[in-house]
């Protein structure tokens, strides 16, 4: 990743920042609730709590901070997440065995974290001591918006489904209609992606995987201007969509059936819901009808890809993504809004795409790929992105448990395809017919 | 089960201390501790406490306290263990999600159900109220036994082992040397077995699974007079016993093999034990050295019965047990002693055998079937026992977490034969050459 | 095992039968059929021939006949099936991929090792050797069995569903009412089991898991006079009895829904069937309703426990068939008689029991076990039976595709509870109310 | 995919041949060889000659060929292999089953087809036929490879390890040192890739995945003139390039882990190998040292990006692949020289690349998605090749088993990442430093 300069200072206000928000994440849920670890890709709260801390003890304080004593002899392999170069870590499917450390000796273990980084900065730290904050704070966003993926499925997981808020929204019962909006890059063609490494190094940060900026050709194509609804999803499900091979990859195909995926993770029958279905939320349970016209969230790849197929359409690529979103503002349905739901869309401007930033992550049809010339960090921070590069698919635009400072228009999220716990959704795209 | 009779106020008499005795074992827990599920024959602690509740209210206050009211409405499916007559249940493998309800809630739970219990019994409860309750009693004090093994288990998940309890208790150093004691019914040659519904009705508790009292034919056998020690143990792992088919059924191999055991659950080779090996207990880890002279426990049936036909013996017969212990009186290491681990045999009495009581739960060579003529329980309490007798061996005796007053000589536990996180050793055992 | 005297030449004559009775089997077989391996347990042919002669090279000719020269060197660990004391084998599953060497290799190893028998037999053998020949025959039988069961299923896994033979038999449309035919030992109640390795040596053949012989206490019982048919089964389905958890062990139930019974194997739905199911049969498709007075077959030990228990009777014990078989002679639908599939019951004589021969093998209550005092044979051959004697029930009185010499009152079968690809079924026990 | 135009006598001519090159190959199996199925990835032979003749009779003869009888009214499903428009189909893993039909009706049924697309063609087919015709012999020549590619892994698979050929062809012991080839796009650097549905359809046969003809911007890059070696790979191995994950893919390491890879596919530990291996191929065991020279082969993709890696370079994009071999003749080591293996490189030309054609499928770093534009074909055939566009990789240039005709410059092979028993193997590439 490449980091924004800006004095310490500033980095230190955002840092008191960040932390406070994963305290006040976590401030609604118990001990017992952070002990929940409810499928392979999630982990327990607490870990997470633990987990952040551990990356700034281990490539900050540890390196840079002269003096700096270990908060606990055994921490820093037990809660190094996959980088391999540190050593050995505990499996995984492990994580929700740690009652021991206590909740309150991790929160000891933020606490002495935190004095440290305060000390470190206080004090003048150098360039890459700051910039590895930097990264700490952008990792520990995205902890936070795990965790909270990672809570709503321990409560669905819960046969009682609390609720982590309480109180839905009020969505309106209708979006506006979807059009399309074209973008046709100048002769010849080309657009660039991505951030160079320079660029960012004196702006604002960005990860590894976003470098560097380079050209691509780009055909005319249109986006849709809105994120597909739960009722658009609807009519493909009500139409077979999951019964027909022809609108799927072999590979989801397969898994579907294997998983018996019926409709997006977290939808469940209810002859109660005139629209037949309930949907689980952070908000607890909310019935189909009342969320008709929010964006569909909670599907694989997969079942984006399908149902476009199904809509004849395409799913973009992140390119097509990142030239739409152009430098726009990041607004939107994010983490702040405080809704932790997607959100029915606004009537966009003419020309203009909505819902670019927040509610849904957007899957593109994008493999996760490194950019041409693409070269990871030396050392363990190297393994941060570059080796999940295989068998995932890129998303793009954040979600509404996204922190608004962590997503931007190079920023790139990756799952592999069959993953339904992120919130993630999809936009339609096409091609624009020639002549 | 059969029931005792005595006066309901005995019973409750019991019923406050057996309830207790569960929270002073859980006492030295914390909340997270109590979250732990660790493998798939655990549950966690809280699940535990919460269970046993709902067995009460389930068998006794539902059906025979006028007025009484739930304490809460979906507690009925939601701590249901396996009793497929009263309706669906939550998969066992997810009661590590249960943070909701709260500890606080389930210790609630508790008291509202002991209240209704006291209430019952202190109204003059009608005979079966009185005999569920003892029933209840039975089968808390066999969660009480598997909380302390699932816990165990836990610990020793955790990266960090820690402990349940602090010390060791200072084992000696040698145990007595074994001596077979030789058992010859008279001629015919017939023993009696188990117990008479009767009998138990108007004696002493016991389960289905131990009626009727039955005869069969015996030839004379000899038994060790003390459990097999961890030292004999280790010559037979050091002889390549977990290398040498000839000493293994086929199916407990290829068990051995597909796991990777090379040891008992629970040890772990360590270069600085002087006998290469330390031993996870309750009261943290132990070198092999210091507990020598101490039953080996933790093995599956498959380990057992192999080091047997090593040393050139077989196991017991769990008739052949029942048989040796007559009507002696349960005196051992049990839960009472605290020890929480084996401890040495103390020196038998000439003709005596040793050991029969606690320790170690003792594998026999008789799997798990009804006696003949053995009728289950009618409605869900049937499904107590009877459901489970096919693919399990039985073991005998008790160890030394099982409460002294749930063992007698009848009583048969049963697991199946690749189980090892129970406390499960070894008496060996032979025929007695004619003539 | 045990070995009949008489003379080497009265066991030549044997040999030459046995071995042609293997090849007449085999004759309907097309050389790819004799290739395919479609389930865990089953065998191709083509490894049948070869291993039934591994089994006299390795345990006759390599050990006794001076001059021997094995056929191939590879053979020697290329047909072991599971005698680790030998070394190396390939993996069971891999037995398909034995495409070299070609069926006509393993005639003319058959050739090689029937001609080195001959000239060990025609020159005087010693006992031992002698013996050997004769396990190598029981043995021989026993794979004879397994070819037939194995290519049933074969057939059956091919989509066009080839028949091994054509015609059905035309059974009688109705059974006789099955009586119960009440066994009462005389006081006090001792009666004899399995045979003695004395007896067995000069009378006739006995594999080791048959001996000793010995007392067992037996209470008054009554078995059904004939087994369960087609039609009784078809009431328990019918009665829903896949979907009550009741009826089942809790092992049973789980097994039965992770692998979607429904019925037993080899029937599937047909609407065009009067009695909605076909059954495939070695002779091809055949209605449900053409058959509905044959024993029900291919069902596991669980499917015939849970039938029995819905019945309101159980399964006998190993013991209750061996007494009740007496020393009848073995009369029945065996391979013999060319059906290859179980036949309507003719009407017992009064006071006494039919089909206990042949037909289907009869899961029993008792779990494979040794009997008291076992011991297995020296060697290799102690693998033949004692290694299995865990998680497996006795079945007795051979099927309609056991070689009538192979099967006698002692002899004990053994599967796993889950087991179907077997002709297996059941007959109905009881107790008998006292007074 | 598109189709050559070309009379429909040229097109019979090459139909006549391509069936009986089939013919040939399989001309040195036996029946049984063709039953066997040894890996999830393969199918039997048998199989291959079936389903090659239902893809001519499916899309040629039912739709275009009046009055065409069908050869058996099972076929259209029993040889489906994933077409699912068409209905249900025999799951993959069941096809070793097929003994029946046997191969002799398997070779009738090839016959039969043949005698009706020669008739069809002879009569003056339409032009859509003649174009399924030529897909048909594309198809066949993709199943001929495969057959080879499945009969090595069933002859590695049995334990006697037979050879399809005897002899090795005797490989020079050095290739010619590697040099780097540079190519660089005039500015502003777009590069065509693919080809048009217009240009294939009056030129040459191409698979739809190979169009749209489709700009792409491209940097300056360098290609190694040669394939990567045994010899080089055996460096990377003994450099402990198994053992280090600094290496590897997050995926690659886990895959290579469970999987127990220590080395490619094929390779064996061989205390008798100078080189410490001995490698399987279709003419048997061949020891390293006498291939060191040659082309490694049966790599993962994991493999050969972890090679890349630890040699500082990198996998080329199918592009870098495409531009490089421009409008090259297809000339190399490809099925027609009957090595059957990969063999050493001659000289390169200065400033050419050598082997792009032949030897080893060559990974590439480019996921296996649709070009801009894309699109499937209507109907069934539309299955072909658009549903496996996710998480696969694509591979260039053929190998030593593809037939000469069946490939071209812009040919996509596409295999899963963890895949190795193609005849798969890596060039390397890097970025040209600018200025």
């Amino acid at each position: 990743m490449l980091v924004e300069t800006g004095s310490a200072m500033t980095v230190l206000a955002r840092f008191r920042q960040v932390r406070a928000e994963t305290m006040v994440f976590a401030g609604r849920l118990t001990p017992e609730d952070m002990m929940v670890q409810s499928c392979a890709e999630a982990s327990p709260v607490k870990w997470h709590l633990a987990h952040t801390s551990w990356f700034f003890e281990t490539f900050v304080l540890a390196e840079f901070l002269a003096g700096y004593q270990a908060f606990h002899p055994e921490f820093h392999w037990l809660f190094n997440s996959y980088y391999k170069a540190l050593g050995e870590m505990p499996e995984k499917k492990l994580r929700a065995s740690f009652s021991r450390p206590a909740l309150e000796e991790i929160l000891a273990y933020r606490r002495h974290v935190d004095a440290g980084i305060v000390r470190l900065l206080e004090n003048g730290a150098e360039n890459e001591a700051v910039r590895r904050v930097v990264l700490g704070l952008e990792h520990e966003y995205q902890h936070l918006e795990l965790a909270a993926t990672d809570i709503k499925h321990a409560f669905f997981t819960n046969p009682l489904h609390p609720a982590y808020l309480h109180g839905a929204p009020g969505e309106p019962a209708s979006a506006p209609e979807p059009v399309w909006v074209r973008f046709a890059p100048e002769a010849p063609g080309l657009i660039a992606c991505g951030v160079t490494p320079e660029a960012a190094a004196v702006e604002s940060f960005a990860f590894d995987n976003e470098t560097p900026r380079h050209q691509r050709f780009q055909l005319p194509y249109e986006l849709a201007s809105r994120l597909v609804s739960c009722a658009e999803y609807l009519a493909f499900l009500e139409d077979d969509g999951y019964a027909r091979p022809e609108l799927w990859l072999s590979e989801g195909w397969d898994r579907m059936r294997e998983e018996g995926w019926q409709a997006p993770l977290y939808w469940q029958r209810d002859a109660a819901s005139a629209a037949g279905w309930r949907v689980f939320t952070l908000r607890g349970w909310q019935s189909l009808e009342s969320l008709l016209a929010t964006p569909v969230c909670h599907l694989s790849f997969f079942e984006a890809e399908a149902y476009a197929r199904w809509a004849g359409c395409r799913l973009p690529t992140e390119f097509e993504w990142e030239y739409a979103v152009a430098a726009s503002a990041v607004e939107g349905n994010l983490l702040e809004s405080g809704r932790l739901h997607p959100a029915v869309a606004a009537a966009a401007e003419p020309g203009r795409v909505a819902q670019l930033w927040g509610d849904v992550w957007e899957w593109t049809q994008s493999p996760y790929t490194g950019y041409p010339g693409y070269r990871t960090l030396p050392g363990a921070l190297g393994e941060y992105n570059g080796k999940f590069m295989s068998s995932q698919m890129v998303l793009r635009g954040g979600s509404c448990v996204t922190p608004r400072a962590s997503v931007r228009e190079t920023y790139r999220n990756f799952f592999a395809p069959g993953t339904r716990w992120q919130f993630s959704g999809l936009r339609l795209a096409r091609d624009v017919a020639e002549g």
